[in-house]
This record gives structure tokens, sequence and C-alpha cells, in this order.
């Protein structure tokens, strides 16, 4: 294998303050390097290889499947590696539009860190974000930070407070590491609490992600939880400590997923799913 | 007003460790310190005091209005306060004999602190108890080790793990910091998510909790939010950090209170209630 693909994949597998998203595009981009001269076969091997890093990510494994795609369709490796990352770099465009039309403009709350979240929030411009801490590595306060300094009033709260504060929201506005063809979806520990708490409390839940998240239903590991180290936890080391990273929230507690082609609901996300069983399938099989 | 309640209203006020049956045996234990050459109207008055100490927890106003009743009942001060301090000392062990009946003896998850959690699991002992770490203080530490050294094999969470790991347990036991009429619960915030998940996931929810602890509806400030300090949660200084400690699960989200006089409704609390209520008014009306 190449050394630029090996040294995406443990950059990749290692990396964990960056999301699906832009890992995804580390992962195109490290296609792309390789791509000018790589045969077809060549190509292929090093997006097989890419898409091992991180198999909770769906989106790594459908940007491996549609640059492949693409490649197939243009004949031209360079060609194919830069068509999936410019439908990657431009979705953020296309999610802002379609949260335009759902996505209120009061108050909102969030937790951890979404690329997806930050790009699109700091161009539709809430009054408020509430944003929940996001123990045990605090993303909630790089989203306050990256979130800062654009006329938006932001309140950090811990996980625990999520019952009380979802009540002043008007929305829910989540990312996704990665969405289930039932519609559910994929995310860090402590949305499907949040969930709860706005399905109980009446406020409406927002995913914003890319279709490119919406995983083959064949594709292997789905389940592989990620667990974080114990000393992330607590200092005491006479007691099991687990550290979970993600987990699923069911398809019911989602009111929508607001993707760059559009406002969908979850259980539209069976044709993505699709689509991406497809493109696996030919990348793969 | 006597120096020892003064102290003891200052020492109470401050106190962000105990819970609420604890604060209100040290206001008894005050009162008792100054009953032996207090007349029964310097009692009242050293009663009213402590009341006003922390307006959030009933179990302290009732102690008071409790150990007045007793002192009017046996026209001793000293045996007034006496009788109320022994309800709530052996308030635990009644707890027990009720939990025994009902909760399992599995895997149990808890949050925070309670004494009551921890003088009742230590004696049922069972096989496992998932804690949650209750920040911003981690009470739930504190809890993990007054539960270390039984036998009882303990797990460490985030909040953000307790709709993951709610399914790991047979039930969820938590105390109460207060009890309202309607068979609301007052405890410590992160509870009512905790209960969204165990009602999601059908697993129970007891609160172990003395009669005392329910509150008189008449009660003032009831409903004041007790709010901790901002460092607690982040040193971030540029942006609203809140951190509220208490917070309403609602009455249908628990299975059972479990009392020293056995296992009760929630819809059972109206009549303690009534009885707070009445205690109430024989102090402050």
């Amino acid at each position: 294998m190449r050394q630029e693909i090996t040294a995406a994949v443990k950059r990749i597998r290692e990396d964990r303050e960056h999301g699906a998203r832009q890992l995804a595009l580390e992962a195109l981009r490290a296609l792309a390097e390789v791509a000018p001269d790589a045969d077809s076969g060549e190509l292929r091997d090093c997006a097989r290889a890419l898409v091992l890093a991180r198999p909770m990510m769906a989106a790594i494994e459908n940007a491996m499947a549609l640059a492949w795609e693409r490649c197939q369709a243009t004949g031209d490796p360079v060609k194919g590696a830069a068509e999936a990352i410019e439908r990657l770099e431009t979705a953020p465009d296309g999610m802002t539009a379609s949260a335009r039309g759902v996505i209120p403009r009061d108050t909102l709350i969030t937790l951890t860190y979404s690329s997806a979240v930050i790009e699109v929030l700091n161009r539709l411009r809430p009054r408020r974000v509430i944003v929940s801490e996001s123990r045990p590595l605090y993303e909630g306060q790089r989203t306050a930070r990256a979130l800062a300094g654009q006329g938006i009033s932001l309140t950090l709260i811990t996980e625990a407070q999520m019952a009380l504060f979802v009540r002043e929201a008007e929305a829910v506005v989540v990312g996704a590491d990665s969405v289930q063809a039932d519609g559910s979806l994929v995310n860090k520990v402590g949305t499907h609490l949040l969930a709860l708490a706005a399905r109980a409390e009446k406020v409406p839940l927002y995913v914003l992600a890319e279709t490119l998240k919406v995983a083959a239903p064949s594709q292997p590991q789905r389940f592989t939880v990620e667990e974080g180290k114990r000393h992330e936890v607590t200092r005491m080391r006479w007691l099991e400590v687990r550290n979970v990273y993600f987990e699923v929230t069911p398809a019911r507690l989602v009111t929508a997923y607001v993707t760059e082609e559009g406002v969908r609901k979850p259980s539209d996300m069976r044709r993505y799913a699709s689509e991406a069983e497809r493109r696996w399938r030919a990348l793969m099989g």
C-alpha cells in the first residue's frame, strides 16, 4: 500500500477531534493525492484501505464508494476523486439552503461538535444557541468557540441540564456521524437523551446531514462501538469506567433530516441507503 | 436569635455536599441543642429560622414542623426535637424493608449522591450498580466510593451515556430532594433525563424517599431554583454558563416511592402533602 494511504488511514483512525465529513474529506484528499499516477485497480485498493479506517463512519465509506463510482464513470481517477470532494465540500451550502425553510431562528439547542452544525448556524445566525458541553472531551465548548463573534448569544450547560433547557429552545439541531436505512441517527452519545427530552417537550429535532452520511445496510461492522479511554472520565482506577462515544437515536425521535438535497423524513433514508448500497457493492464486491 | 441557630442556618445554607435528610438532621440537632433552655415561643422562632435556610428542601421544613408538633404534643421541647430526630434516623431501616419487596437485586442505575440510596443499597447489596458521575461536582464518584467494598460491582459513566446504560439495568434507583403533592420528584438535575430514558426502555424508576420529604403545597419559595457557580462548569468567561442544581421529574415517570412506611404510588403523595401542610401551618401560621 502507498505510504500516503497508510499514513492517512492511521491519522483517520486515531482522530478524535474531527467529525465524519471532515474525515471523509481527508480520506478523499489522500485518494486524490495518489490518483494522478495510480491505475484503476490501485485506486480501488487505496479506497478499500481507507474504508477500513473508521467502521462507524458511513461518510468515509460512502465517499470512497462515490469516488470509485465517479472514477469508473469518467474513466479518470483524478476526476473521480475531485468530483467526490466537490460534492462533500458544497454540501454545507445545500444544507444551509434547506435549513432556511425549516429551522427556527430564535433559540436552538445542540451538543458536541459538528462541522455541519457550525457551518449552517454561522450562516443562519439564530438569536441564541444553547450548547451542552459534551463530556468527557467537552466538544460543546469547541462548538461555542466556533459560533462566537457572529452576534449569536451563547449559553453553555452540562448534559444533566438538557431536559431543563430544551424547553427554552424552538428546536434541537444536531449533526450526524451516520444515518441508518431505517432513519435512525448514529451520533455522539447524549444525543438520544436530548432527543427524548425534546420529544417530551414537543420541541422538534433536526439533523443536519449530507446524504453521503446514510449508510449502506450491508456495510460491515456498522455497530462496532468506539470507546474512549477511561482516564478521560476519571482518574479513579478501582472501578469499571465506561466511555462509549456513539449511540443510536431511534427514527421516531427525529423530526427531519436537513440534507443538501432538501428536508427529508426519516423514512426517506431508505432510498439513500439503497444508493449507498449499490455504490458500496461496486467498490467492495 | 441564638448563635447556635444562626451558625446552623449559615452552614445549612452554604452546604453543597449533604443531601436533604442530612441537612434536616443537622437542623434538628441545632434545635435540640437550644431546646433544654428554650421556652416554647423561642423554640418556635428557632425552628422558623432554620426553615428559611434552604427553601428547596422540604425535608428541613417538615422536620422543623414535626419537631414543633411533637413539642406541642408532649409539652417538652427536648422530647419534641428528639422524636423528630428519631423518626428521620430510623427512616433508612424502614426504606430498606420496603425496598426488599420491590427493588431488583441484579443491576441498578443511579446518579448523584443520596444518603438514602447509599444506606439502602449497602444493605440490599445488588450485584451491580451503574453510577452516573453527576457533573459538575461529580457526586456520582462519591456514591461509587460509598458503595465500594460491599461486593457490589460498580460502573461509572458520564451523564451522556445514561440512555445507553439504562438498558443494562433492571431498575433506576434515586433519592429525592423533595416530593411534590402531585407525585412529581424534585431531585438533582439529570434525574429527568434518566427517567425519560428509563421510560423509553421500560425500566422502572424507584425513588427512595422518607415521607418527610413530601412538601406542603403552600410552603413558600418551593420553586426557587438553586444555581451553582459558573466556574464549576467551565473557566470560559465570555459566554453565559448555566449551572442549575435541581429539576422536577413529572409523576408519570416515577414507578413508585419507596418510603419508610411502604411502597407508595405517586398519587399517594397528596396525602403526605396534606399532613405536611397541616404541620407547616401549625408552625408558621
